[in-house]
């Protein structure tokens, strides 16, 4: 999809991560210049920042778009409480329900970009029963936002992979069909055979050349024992760089001697962490985790949906989360909470392009906000976002007028012709 | 102070806490009746409710007003991580830049207004260096706020006790000139003579035949003997129904065996647990407390201040914030997040009149939400805010007309003719 050729946008006095007023000059969808005092070309659409704070594009590290109830009746959860109750539920609702991942995924996509995320790595439910027509939604709405926002699918065993025999039949098929990264899920609690596990879904990885995105819940020993096999195969496979972690609870529970050693060889293999920083859960430590050299990044994970009734799609509001959980109080601890869902989320899903440097594309948020940690804690209105070179949102709502370039402006609509967007 | 006789108020199709849709009038600032098909008295205003959710007025069990730097710029945090860091340093900038209690507190009292609460308790910093300036400041703010919104003051040594000779001298001043609640402050870690500090504590209550809320930051063992001490004094002065610690952090960390023989003698003694469920710390455990008999209510703590910058005068995200600490994910478990800040906290406090039943006060929340547990996961606007019977507030921010009636209306703008309600 190609968007008709826009004019130049030209910012005027916004403070780049609170730092001093610059005029930022975009053109042809990519940030131009940046500086102080810089001449307007003729024909660039002004707009007057006034001193907001700018920040570069939200980045959502863990999603699962495709099982949201954003915008739907409200769902009365009243599921069991182990990982097993909620697994089967779920799939169960969505066969039952119809829940449609093309559309239900498109509605909170949109709603991420009108808060000013513009990159998005999802999640998406590959199961026996499901097949692939839950990846064959969000690879729709990929497609339909792809001017905007970049989304990166996972094809993720949510039911398991080698209890479910078929399992891995679908995710060599789901990433045939375009899915970007290979998911996976707690190799011993969930699989049963962490060895036979592990080298299976490493197997399909390395069939297709894809990076890995693997789910670990697993507390304590267990988890740093899943943890270590799955090091072990990075390592003798060459796929260093390729592996990211997701919630990785067991590092929030081991003695600080044992968490480290597994964090210095993770930062040898490039292997990076997503976490959405759970108040009721074990945490990676984050700052030790940086120490190390681990790239640590945050996801919301699920987002009103049968799992939890819990999240918003604002990362500002999931920086704040993570503050409160990592008990960041000072200014320069929560810039690190931001780095988390901007440039350390960019960098640890492979996000080519993303900053607020000339050469990136122009993905750009205004707030509000005195500073940054300010902007984390009051999560105020997005003012504007940029997305691509183009003003889509304002106010936490999207542009209708923003997307009438493009050949699909029917569908990122919700059929009635407004948009949707807005938080709700 | 008193108000204007005001017009019946009829709110037409509104649902009490998600239930069937009723009709709710108001009578002289009480509930006169609730039921389907209410007969509209001559003269009376309508509200169409439009089958809004229809929440009491939320209560705020554990406030700072005193100290908060709302609306002000921009503080930026370089204070240090231990707890005698944040007491200095914040008892040196109050002096050193002339914080005004009066002003700030009214600020943050009528932005928690504008969202809902009409009860609050709030701790004022008693210290021999500001003396009793602070209470001075908040008992302003509470005679001007008394006719919408009720404010306990907590006289509480932040500064310790013991450790500033001077400070009992100047509670007895601070009960003698209003506050309500004599407060305290960890016996052992701050005062460091854990016997002699509650004794001249409770010695100060007993003689003004006050309340007590103590803070309890002392974790494990320390705390829970701290915390006997606590309950031996209260057994022994018949203070039964009379106490509430504050925080309680040891209680989650100590052995269920032995959380539980302290939560049952708490239940016996009617002591009560106020937490802000901190993401970063333990917690007393919520639905053990409960089944023990434990009134467990929700406070924010410091919002905006030298202590932390997080936190919203929004009782609706505290209690989003219960729900994420103690992983409440069923909607009936969300309704007790709710009742941490509204039924329970109003009984731990000691608020009388409050509820949805007629003779109560008329404190009403009408929020767009589909049931309660939608209303604490997405905190949508106030709709409508009716305190002593009048419409306060619509969409969030404060509705200048309420307070036309008020002698003090002058007291309740910042000074430009303007009301400060609305999030910032």
């Amino acid at each position: 999809m190609t968007l008709a050729p826009c004019p130049d946008l030209f910012l005027r006095d916004v403070r780049p991560l609170g730092a001093t007023a610059v005029d930022v000059l975009v053109q042809n969808g990519r940030i131009a210049a940046i500086g102080a005092g810089l001449p307007v070309p003729a024909g660039a659409a002004v707009e007057e920042g006034g001193g907001a704070l700018l920040l570069p594009g939200l980045v959502e590290g863990h999603a699962h778009l495709d099982k949201t109830m954003w915008g739907l009746p409200w769902y009365r959860n009243e599921v069991g409480t182990r990982l097993v109750d909620r697994i089967d539920n779920e799939r169960a609702f969505r066969h039952a329900s119809g829940h449609d991942a093309a559309s239900q995924s498109l509605n909170l996509a949109q709603a991420f970009l009108a808060n000013g995320t513009t990159r998005i790595r999802t999640h998406v439910d590959i199961d026996t029963q499901a097949g692939l027509q839950h990846l064959e939604g969000v690879l729709r709405t990929r497609d339909a936002m792809a001017p905007w926002q970049q989304i990166q699918t996972v094809a993720f065993p949510q039911s398991g992979l080698l209890v479910r025999p078929g399992t891995a039949e679908l995710l060599n098929a789901a990433l045939a069909a375009g899915a970007d990264v290979l998911g996976g899920l707690d190799p011993c609690a969930i699989d049963g055979d962490p060895v036979r596990s592990l080298d299976v879904l490493f197997g399909i990885a390395s069939r297709h050349g894809k990076p890995l995105d693997i789910h670990l819940h697993e507390p304590g020993a267990m988890g740093a024992f899943s943890l270590g096999l799955i090091l072990d195969r990075t390592e003798a496979l060459g796929l260093q760089g390729r592996v990211a972690i997701s919630h990785g609870f067991c590092l929030g529970d081991l003695p600080p001697s044992e968490c480290n050693s597994l964090l210095t060889r993770m930062a040898a293999l490039g292997v990076v962490l997503i976490t959405r920083a759970p108040p009721s859960r074990s945490v990676p430590p984050l700052m030790a985790c940086r120490a190390a050299g681990v790239t640590v990044l945050g996801g919301n994970d699920g987002i009103r949906d049968t799992w939890t009734p819990y999240g918003t799609p604002d990362m500002l509001e999931r920086a704040m989360l993570f503050g409160l959980r990592y008990n960041l109080r000072r200014d320069d601890e929560i810039d690190v909470a931001l780095d988390c869902v901007t440039r350390d989320a960019a960098k640890g899903c492979g996000f080519a392009d993303h900053g607020l440097v000339p050469g990136c594309r122009a993905e750009l948020v205004l707030v509000d906000a005195q500073s940054v940690a300010h902007a984390v804690v009051a999560r105020p209105p997005r003012r504007l976002v940029v997305a691509n070179g183009v003003r889509v949102a304002r106010g936490g709502a999207l542009l209708p007028g923003a997307w009438s370039g493009a050949p699909d402006a029917a569908a990122i609509t919700d059929g009635s012709g407004r948009l949707s967007g807005a938080l709700s």
